[in-house]
C-alpha cells in the first residue's frame, strides 16, 4: 500500500474541494460571521504564509488564547498545516498557570482574543519565549496595548498568500497540537497530539456507532476549543464537510438555545454543567430544539436525571461519552446495542447513563486490587487505556512515570464494567471514599442525589474520620423553589433505600454554588477545603 | 501518542469481548450455521495454532479457494492474525490462471471448499509451492482425493488451542492479505494489502457518510470473499459487532431474496449483475425486503434504471460506489449532499447514479489530454488515486511501472467530474470508442439502452472503421417478453434524442447472454471478438 501519512492539512483540503459552499457560522465579539469552507481554506493558507513570514518554523509552538470561533478554527489548520504545533491555552486558568504553560511549551507566538488581551498584558514580562502577539478582532484598528510586537489577525491575512500549500513532507507522528490539563496538585501537565492521532480520532468521530458526524449535520461544539481541541470535532467536522456553528466569546445558555433553534443544530458537545444550564434555559424559554439528533456529553459523569430530562421532556437524544485530555479525547461512548433495544425504559436509561464501550481503535483494561476486574458491574478498578490516539507521556514532565506504565495510560478513573463491557465511572482514584476498608463511590451518591427533584447540583467529598478513616459528606445546591424547604433529613431519607447503610453521607451541607474547574467540572479539592473549614478540621 | 500499530487481529478481539453474543449466520454446502463472535474467536485462535503446527510462519501465503462462509471468515483473521498473508483466490478463473496465481504468490497451504476440490485436484501436479491442503466440509470424513497431505478443517480446529494469541509484534505495514485481479491481457496481477490499509479502510466503511456499517446492521456480502476481501466488509463488520449473513456456495437470487427476508438483512453489497438478478427474483416472488437500509453497488457502473427500480418499486435505498482490487476497494460513494436534497427526483437520480466523491482518506486527480480536467461534468480524463489503502505496486510484476506513476495509481478508468466533485465513470481507457478524433463513452450508451423497458442488459463495443477509426456497436439482451418484438430501429430511435448523431451505434446485435468476467462484469474483450466474428472482421 502507498505510504501516505495521516496529516491534518488534507482534512481542510477535502472541505475546500468537495464542500466549498458549506458554511462555518461564527460568533465573535462584534458580529456573526458566515464563511464557506472555500473562504476558510483561503484564509488558512494566507495565515500559514503569514506565520512563515513571521519566522514560525516547523515544530514551533503556536499558542492560542481564544473562544470558539472561525479564526481559532483557521489556526487549528494553519499551525499543523505548516508543520508547527497548535497549542490551545485554557483562558480560565490562573495567571500563574498560564505563565507556566506558555513558558513550558515555549510558545513563539500567541493568538489572543480581544477580551483576553488584559490577561496577557498583565503577565507579559513573565513570558520568556513569545516573540510575537496577534490580536483577533473584527475592528479595523489595533487596540491600545503594551504587548509588542502586536499584529492584527485580519491584517496578517490581507498580506498572506491564499495559494500557500500545506506542508506535504510531514511525518504522521510529528506533533500537530498540544494542550495542558490541570493537575490535582502542582503545575498543569502538557499532552502532545500527533497528526496521526488527530486523523484517526476524526475517523472515530465519524463512525455510525460513535458520534456519526456527517456532512448533513450542523455541529455546535460548546466544549471550548481551548479544551482538548473541542473534543476534536472541528477537525472531524471540517473533514466531513459538516456545517459548524461556533458560539463565540462568553456565550450564555440563552445564546446556545437560540443558536440551536436558529441554525438547526443537529449535534452539539459539552460537559454536564453546560447541559444543566441549557436545561434551565429551555425550561424558562420557548425554543424549537427539534433539529437536534444528539447531545454529546462528557468531561464528567452526567447525572441520570439530566439524561432523562433531555430525552423525556425535550425528546433530545443524549449520548454519554468518556475521554480525557490525554486521550484526544474520545474513548468510550454509550449507545444501546441492538439487542438492548428490547430493555424496558428504566433499564435502557441505566445502560445509557453508563459511559459505554470503547470506540474502535481504543483498548481498555480495568485493574482492581486483585488484577483485572470481573465484568459484573460491581467490582471497581482503575481504567487503563491504550491506542493510537492515547498519549504516551506528559510533555517534559516527570509525572509521566506515574501515569504511563507498561504501555498503558493509567487514567486515575475508577470504573466498574458490566456484562456488556460498558464502563461506569464511579470515581477518581483520589476521590474514592475509603471507609472502614471498603470503597464508597462519591459519584454514585452524587448521581442519586441529583435525581431528587429539589437538587440542582450535588458533590460528595470525604472528611477524615478517626474510626472509619474517611466518611462521605454531601454538598448540595437546591433548585430555586426548594431552598429552605428541603433539608438534610429529606435527602438522606431519599438515599436510604438505594444504598448500604454505611454508604450514607454523615452530613448534607447546602451551598449556593459548588466550586468548579475552568472546564466546568466540580473542583473537589477546593470543596473539600471548604468542608473541612466548615467543620474546623485540619489538613 | 502511543505507537500502537493498526493490525487486523484486534478487530476480532473487539468482537469477542464486546459483541460475544452477536452472530455470524453462514450457509455451507450441507447446512446453515449460526456462530457467535465468541465462537468465531475461539475457532480462529484454534486455527492459528493449527497453522503454526503445520509450519506456517510469518509472511507465508495462505491460499483460499472458497465461497462466502464462516470458515472463510475465520481464515480472514487467522492468517493475518499470526503474521501470515491471507491470499484469496478467485475460483472462477481458468485453471491456467489459478495455477499461475498460486505459484506466483508461492502459497504454502490451500484451504479449499468441498466443491472446489476437483478444480485443484486437476492441477495439483502443476503447483510448485503448496505443502498442505485443507478441505472445508461439514462432513465427518475426508473426501476421497488425490491431494496430499489433505487435512479436514474441523479436525484441525479440534486439535487447536482456543487461547492462542494474536501476534502483537506485527508492524502495521506488514502484508495481511493479497488478491489477484484479472488483466485485459496477460496473467492476473497481484495486489498486497497491508494491515494498516485494511484497518483504515474498515474505519472508512463505518463512517456515517460512507457505508455507515454499524453494530445494529445485519450485513450480507454478496460480493465474493475471494474478490477484494468481499470489499472489506467482513473486517469492518466483525470490528463493529455487526451480524453477518454469508450466503455460501453457488447462491442463487432466490437464496439472496430469502435470506434478506429471513434474517432481516439491512445492508448488502455486490455488483450490478447480482442486483439485476435479484430484481428479477423480486419481481417473480413475494419477498419482504423492508429491513434493507442500503444496497451497495460497485464493481462496474450500475444502470440508472436499476437504481430507480430498487428505490421506486421496492423502496430499497441504493448506494452507488466505486473501487478496484488495487484500492482495497472503497474509493468513492454516491450520497446526496445535504443541499442536494432539494433537487427534483430526476436530478437526484442523476446525481445518485454517478460514482460520487472520494471517502475521507482517498485523494483523486482526473487527468485528460490537457492536464487536470475541469469539474464541469463533461471533460473526460483518467482517474488517478492516492491514499493509505491504495496499492503502490503489483506484486513482483513489471506492469507496476505503467499503473503506478509519480505516487498515483492510474486506474485506467475514464471519468468526468461534476461541479460537486462527483465522478462518473464513462469508460475504461481501453473501451473508450475513438470515432473521428472524438471520444464516445460506451458506458453512457449502455446506461441509456438499459433504461429502455425492453432491455435487460446492454454492452457497447467498438468495431474498426476505415473512415472513423472506430465505431460503436450495441449488444443487447432483451427481457423475456420483448424478444422479437423490439428491434434495432426501436432502440436507435430511443437513443436518438439523447445523444449527438455521431454517438449512435452503427448496429444493434441481440444476444441471449453477454459474456462476463468471473466477478460478473461485462467481458468486453470476448464480446468484441464475437462481434468481429459476426461481421467477419479481422484482428
Amino acid at each position: 500500500m502507498m505510504q501516505v501519512p495521516l496529516t491534518v492539512g488534507p482534512l481542510l483540503e477535502r472541505a475546500e474541494k468537495f464542500f466549498a459552499k458549506k458554511e462555518v457560522i461564527s460568533q465573535t465579539h462584534d458580529k456573526l460571521h458566515r464563511l464557506t469552507y472555500a473562504e476558510i481554506g483561503g484564509r488558512t493558507r494566507r495565515l500559514m504564509s503569514a506565520l512563515e513570514a513571521l519566522g514560525i518554523q516547523k515544530g514551533d509552538r503556536v499558542g492560542t488564547l481564544a473562544w470558539n470561533h472561525h479564526r481559532h478554527l483557521e489556526i487549528y489548520f494553519a499551525a499543523p498545516g505548516m508543520g508547527a504545533v497548535l497549542h490551545t491555552i485554557n483562558i480560565r486558568l490562573s495567571p500563574e498557570h498560564i505563565i507556566y504553560i506558555i513558558n513550558h511549551a515555549e510558545d513563539k507566538i500567541l493568538f489572543i482574543d480581544e477580551d483576553v488581551l488584559p490577561l496577557i498584558e498583565a503577565v507579559q514580562d513573565k513570558l520568556t519565549t513569545v516573540k510575537v502577539f496577534v490580536v483577533m478582532t473584527d475592528k479595523e484598528e489595533l487596540p491600545d496595548s503594551v504587548l509588542t510586537p502586536l499584529f492584527s489577525y485580519e491584517e496578517l491575512l490581507r498580506t498572506g498568500n491564499p495559494k500557500y500549500e500545506f506542508d506535504k513532507s510531514l511525518d504522521e507522528n510529528d506533533p500537530a497540537g498540544m494542550c495542558y490539563t490541570s493537575a490535582t496538585t502542582g503545575k498543569p501537565k502538557g499532552v502532545v497530539y500527533s497528526h496521526r492521532g488527530i486523523v484517526l480520532h476524526s475517523l472515530a468521530l465519524g463512525l455510525a456507532d460513535s458520534a456519526a458526524i456527517s456532512e448533513s449535520d450542523v455541529s455546535m461544539a460548546v466544549v471550548p476549543q481551548f479544551h482538548v481541541n473541542a473534543w476534536g470535532t472541528p477537525f472531524a467536522c471540517t473533514w466531513f464537510g459538516t456545517t459548524q456553528v461556533m458560539p463565540g466569546p462568553r456565550f450564555t445558555p440563552k445564546r446556545l438555545a437560540a443558536f440551536i433553534e436558529k441554525f438547526n443544530v443537529t449535534v452539539t458537545a459539552g460537559v454536564p454543567t453546560i447541559w444543566l444550564g441549557l436545561l434551565r434555559e429551555l425550561e424558562q424559554g420557548d425554543y424549537d430544539t427539534s433539529s437536534l439528533r444528539a447531545v454529546l456529553c462528557g468531561g464528567s459523569a452526567a447525572p441520570k436525571g439530566l439524561i432523562k430530562a433531555f430525552e423525556e421532556k425535550y425528546n433530545i437524544p443524549f449520548i454519554h461519552a468518556y475521554g480525557a485530555t490525554e486521550t484526544t479525547p474520545l474513548v468510550t461512548l454509550s449507545r444501546l446495542k441492538s439487542y438492548q433495544q428490547d430493555l424496558d425504559t428504566g433499564e435502557k436509561l441505566d445502560q445509557r447513563s453508563k459511559q459505554g464501550i470503547p470506540v474502535p481503535g481504543v483498548e481498555m483494561k480495568v485493574v482492581g486490587n486483585a488484577g483485572e476486574v470481573k465484568w459484573n458491574g460491581e467490582e471497581m478498578g482503575e481504567l487503563l487505556l491504550r491506542g493510537p490516539w492515547i498519549a504516551n507521556e506528559y510533555y517534559l514532565d516527570e509525572r509521566t512515570e506515574q501515569a504511563f506504565q507498561d504501555g498503558w495510560f493509567h487514567t486515575g478513573d475508577v470504573v466498574t464494567v458490566d456484562e456488556e463491557g460498558s464502563i461506569k465511572i464511579v470515581d477518581r482514584t483520589k476521590d474514592l471514599i475509603k471507609s472502614g476498608g471498603e470503597w464508597i463511590s462519591s459519584v454514585d451518591l452524587e448521581n442519586a442525589l441529583m435525581a431528587h427533584e429539589a437538587v440542582f447540583e450535588a458533590s460528595v467529598v470525604s472528611i477524615p474520620d478517626p474510626e472509619w478513616q474517611e466518611r462521605p459528606v454531601a454538598c448540595v445546591v437546591l433548585h430555586d423553589g426548594y431552598v429552605e424547604k428541603v433539608g438534610k433529613d429529606d435527602l438522606l431519607e431519599f438515599l436510604r433505600p438505594q444504598f448500604a447503610k454505611w454508604w450514607l453521607p454523615d452530613d448534607v451541607l447546602f451551598f449556593d454554588e459548588i466550586p468548579k474547574t475552568s472546564v466546568g467540572k466540580f473542583l473537589k479539592r477546593e470543596l473539600r477545603k471548604q468542608v473541612k473549614e466548615h467543620y474546623n478540621l485540619q489538613g
